[in-house]
């Protein structure tokens, strides 16, 4: 096991110069981040995630959760950690400042956010949840509500969950059956049965508020039937003190390959009488409130994919520092230090690089959220949602394939002590695996992509994009200089390969549904790839400019250049052939492969 | 969990036509392999690795092993599993006949190894390790040592093991530090510790047959100065049947990802006064020996690939035809079963055409040993033996990695369910992790590839590869079909940039070796890549010839033309991406992004 130490440079880098909190710092409601309160929060955190969360990671996979009746108990220290995590604040410093949160930008939050699951995926999930949770009330909240529960969620006295899974309704909440039925006091009963709820039970926090999707009874079906409720543990007196425990139990919670920390529970509603709730918003506009604060929690998924490759790297790197077998290839001297060897050089790199890149693209994206809140011109910010919008399945699907490739690696560095469990690296793989499936499989997110955010305005926003990284291939181009101009020759190849991909998926999805969302997954893939590439080429452009200016640290400024280089030349020519893939779905239609799939019957 | 069932016509197809059975059984020495033979022992063994071995592989994971002072016990069920195993003589089936084996070529036996490991991958490992031992005997040891030995241990009566590994000493054998004293009597005392011994101590057999590298008291340092040693756990009388306990015991177990129920052991060597072990062939010499049976014990792994893959796809096929979720994309229809949407077909129909192309290459190999064994002429002999063992990191490198993608999507076909322990998906990808790990790493495979395998004979046998693949291609372009002329476009492009890979490896060896060698996994994985769907492309060839003949299971042929399509589409584009980046490192050698791998210091 190796400790966890935030990438501070790294992350001070992207925010400022990717995230742009530079310019997110002039705009109305922002003033507070300045780069000193930004590089205070950075440190804070670091020490928070290094010495508090970290340390308890390993136990937390070890020891796991225990259900005793229903009552979850969660590992030994994690109440205490807790405890600490609440009274720093942590909880809510992006959140809204008028129910007590810090209101700081979102391009700020990001990397603390990537900190708590870098040094603790298990413990951070808890948070999470409750962020989204909050959004959901601030979204669809009445006033009454919002000053009933904000509060005290957003500074982490009560938790929260989300409650959309039932055993015949995952990806398709069109089968929800849970129901609500009115009661005379304004209030409802709730019936049924979720599962996958993350933190659905604990003894983390005083209360849990439940937000819970549930059908009233004169609900249309479908997903046009589906309406919003929250739903306490422990009811709340009109003081706000937690009164009478509510009609919702934890049954059993899921024995899992990974997050053995996080409860992931079966909760039973209205088993003895019916779960009190409060409907949140518009009856049957349930799905429309999830949609909008879905994005926030793909991102924040996407983001674990981030931190946990993170995590990884930097356990192999130290690993392969250590570690002693074989010779030089080049002196012959031995037996030297794995990283010295050029395979396993290639592997921390590959991790490396690919993980900047998510990084740089999450960063990127959480920027777009704080200009699309925050900027005084209405087409800015609506220009900037739309961005933002559009990079969710990027970052959510991107990050999170890529982070199951880079915690394999990091296995394959340690060799046999990597299938050791003991070591810790066998956990982040394990742990990793998740993250392409909750929130939304990677198709799911490939769907949205293809689904809604290109044909919401034909393609619009992405041919914006795809000129934003046509102009850096050009300024790469003309820049003088070697480096930038083979990265840019590069990205130039793999944005004509995008392009043609995007072209493609345009004009067959009216004809060629099929075959274009056969291959829906290979263009997220592709998009994903050459977004994140692009970013790392910015990267690279910056860092020459600042060596050009000699400021700041040389080394990190060369090690930027040396990731953006390396995965131009070693990601990027992958777009291709994506390309390829995913266009020859249009000749043969995958419903043409369907025998194939039964041969061995 | 779903049952395995061993895919016997895929089986027997590729024994026949790929890995040319119907060849190899006119060679002297394999008259006996008929083809009513070879189906009545495929028969027989699917049976026993569905019925028997598979309801196992769920326990076994579960319980794992237990290890009590120096005594390991097996799962509930595994002994008598294994007695059955013996009793059906399936442990000796392509053993020499001298020694009490059925003396079956190699071209079968791969298809039987590959549904053990298929139906539970813990259980096999027992039996691979066993044979590994008696390729070492067979190898190395005097008449004495093979009478006494060998016909136990493939009877299965008695098991074997390989200790190579030490604490300091995984991939770089060269630091090995067991030590060896002569005795008066002939034999030797060993003392030492070694890692990672698969099936170091269970309860499954009355003996265990340990065959130990270390170093004689007057040895050169470094690999010239290992020899290889025989050491029973009981030491065996003149008769052949144990005498008194060795002193040799499993100190204790590792506590892994995945393979359970296969006891990794740290081995302890003469603590109370010395093992008593016995001088397998020449002094010095253990090295070269390991070396002969390495490949082998690579080929067993590489199945293992396979086979893993295998019940990955079996078991995703089964949740994604059950699965309700979501609408028909055509035709509106709703909630259907989840194998109706596209990106399912796609994640298995990818899952479906690489583990056929492993398997193909994987049996093809073995038929070149079967060649290389029995050939009455001295230049096919070799000729096949060299390209058996070109093949041999291919097999092993290629099948592996393949797996570990194979698994993990199997898993998110699963949804969420995926995740959770119970559902078994999750197991298949645990236990896959460790096949690109042990009997050399994916880098060492890449290593042999090039350093080995390309160097003895300047690329000779790769060149003649490669106009093998060159004769399909043209065979193809020419056939007048427009679905093999199809296949055979892609075919030629993927040829195209294996083949410039491969001489841009040979000019540049000496010149640029870092950058070779650091390209040498990507190099591994596009030459296995572009073997493979040469084999479905000539497996294609073979279905349209029965097609046309209108002989055989049509619906299998067309599902062999499927899955070549779809691997031509899908998985051959990459070859030319993996090409740009083996070749890139020639400008960027990975030596200069050494700063990037510290840049977080």
């Amino acid at each position: 096991m190796s400790d966890y130490r935030a990438p501070v440079e790294e992350m001070r880098f992207l925010i400022e110069e990717i995230a742009g909190l530079s310019e997110i710092r002039q705009l109305p409601g922002c003033e507070e981040a300045s780069e000193d309160v930004a590089a205070a929060i950075l440190d804070e955190a670091a020490k928070f995630a290094g010495e508090v969360l970290s340390p308890l990671n390993r136990i937390g996979d070890k020891t796991g959760c225990r259900l005793e009746g229903d009552v979850v108990t969660t590992p030994p220290g994690w109440k205490e950690a807790y405890r600490q995590f609440c009274e720093a604040g942590w909880g809510g410093i992006t959140a809204p400042a008028e129910f007590g949160g810090q209101g700081l930008p979102k391009a700020l939050g990001v990397a603390v956010e990537e900190m708590w699951n870098a040094a603790n995926m298990a413990f951070a999930l808890g948070p999470m949840l409750t962020t989204g949770a909050v959004d959901a009330l601030l979204t669809a909240g009445t006033p009454e509500i919002q000053a009933l529960y904000l509060p005290k969620m957003i500074s982490g006295e009560w938790t929260g969950t989300m409650n959309l899974t039932e055993p015949q309704a995952g990806s398709d909440l069109a089968l929800i059956r849970t129901r609500a039925e009115p009661q005379a006091d304004g209030s409802y009963r709730l019936y049924g049965q979720k599962i996958f709820i993350t933190y659905g039970e604990h003894d983390l926090s005083e209360n849990i508020i439940h937000l819970v999707l549930a059908r009233l009874p004169d609900a249309p079906p479908g997903v046009k039937g589906i309406s919003l409720f929250v739903v306490p543990k422990f009811l709340v007196k009109p003081d706000g003190s937690p009164g009478e425990r509510n009609d919702v139990h934890c049954v059993s919670i899921e024995h899992k390959l990974g997050i053995h920390a996080s409860p992931t529970c079966v909760m039973a509603y209205g088993d003895n009488g019916g779960a009190v709730g409060y409907l949140v918003g518009e009856p049957n506009s349930g799905l429309k409130y999830m949609f909008i604060m879905m994005n926030a929690a793909r991102h924040a998924v996407g983001l674990q994919g981030v931190a946990i490759a993170e995590r990884a790297y930097q356990q192999a790197l130290a690993y392969a520092r250590e570690r002693k077998q074989g010779r030089d290839l080049a002196s012959g001297e031995g037996p030297v230090s794995i990283d010295r060897h050029p395979d396993v050089q290639r592997m921390l790199l590959t991790i490396k690089a690919r993980t900047e890149a998510a990084r740089a693209l999450a960063y990127y994206a959480a920027g777009q959220f704080d200009r699309a809140h925050h900027h005084p011109d209405a087409a800015e910010r609506e220009a900037a949602l739309m961005l933002g919008e559009l990079l969710i399945p990027l970052v959510k699907g991107g990050a999170t394939e890529m982070s199951i490739e880079a915690t394999s690696l990091a296995v394959q560095v340690h060799g046999g002590m990597g299938y050791v469990e003991e070591t810790g690296a066998a956990q982040h793989f394990r742990d990793a695996r998740i993250t392409t499936i909750y929130e939304g499989t990677t198709a799911i997110q490939a769907n949205d992509l293809i689904g809604r955010k290109l044909m919401r305005d034909q393609g619009a926003t992405l041919k914006r994009l795809l000129g934003m990284v046509e102009a850096t291939c050009k300024e790469l181009a003309a820049s003088g200089d070697a480096e930038l101009a083979a990265i840019g020759a590069r990205l130039t190849k793999a944005l004509a390969a995008w392009g043609e991909a995007a072209r493609w998926v345009g004009e067959n999805l009216k004809g060629n549904t099929l075959g274009v969302f056969a291959g829906s997954v290979p263009f997220l893939e592709l998009s994903s790839r050459v977004a994140g590439g692009w970013l790392l080429a910015k990267a690279a452009q910056i860092a020459k400019r600042r060596l050009a200016e000699g400021v700041g640290n040389a080394r990190f400024y060369q090690a930027k250049i040396a990731s953006a280089r390396f995965y131009a030349d070693h990601q990027l020519p992958q777009a291709k052939a994506l390309a390829v893939s995913i266009q020859t779905l249009e000749a043969a239609n995958l419903t043409a492969y369907g025998p194939v799939l039964s041969a061995y019957d």
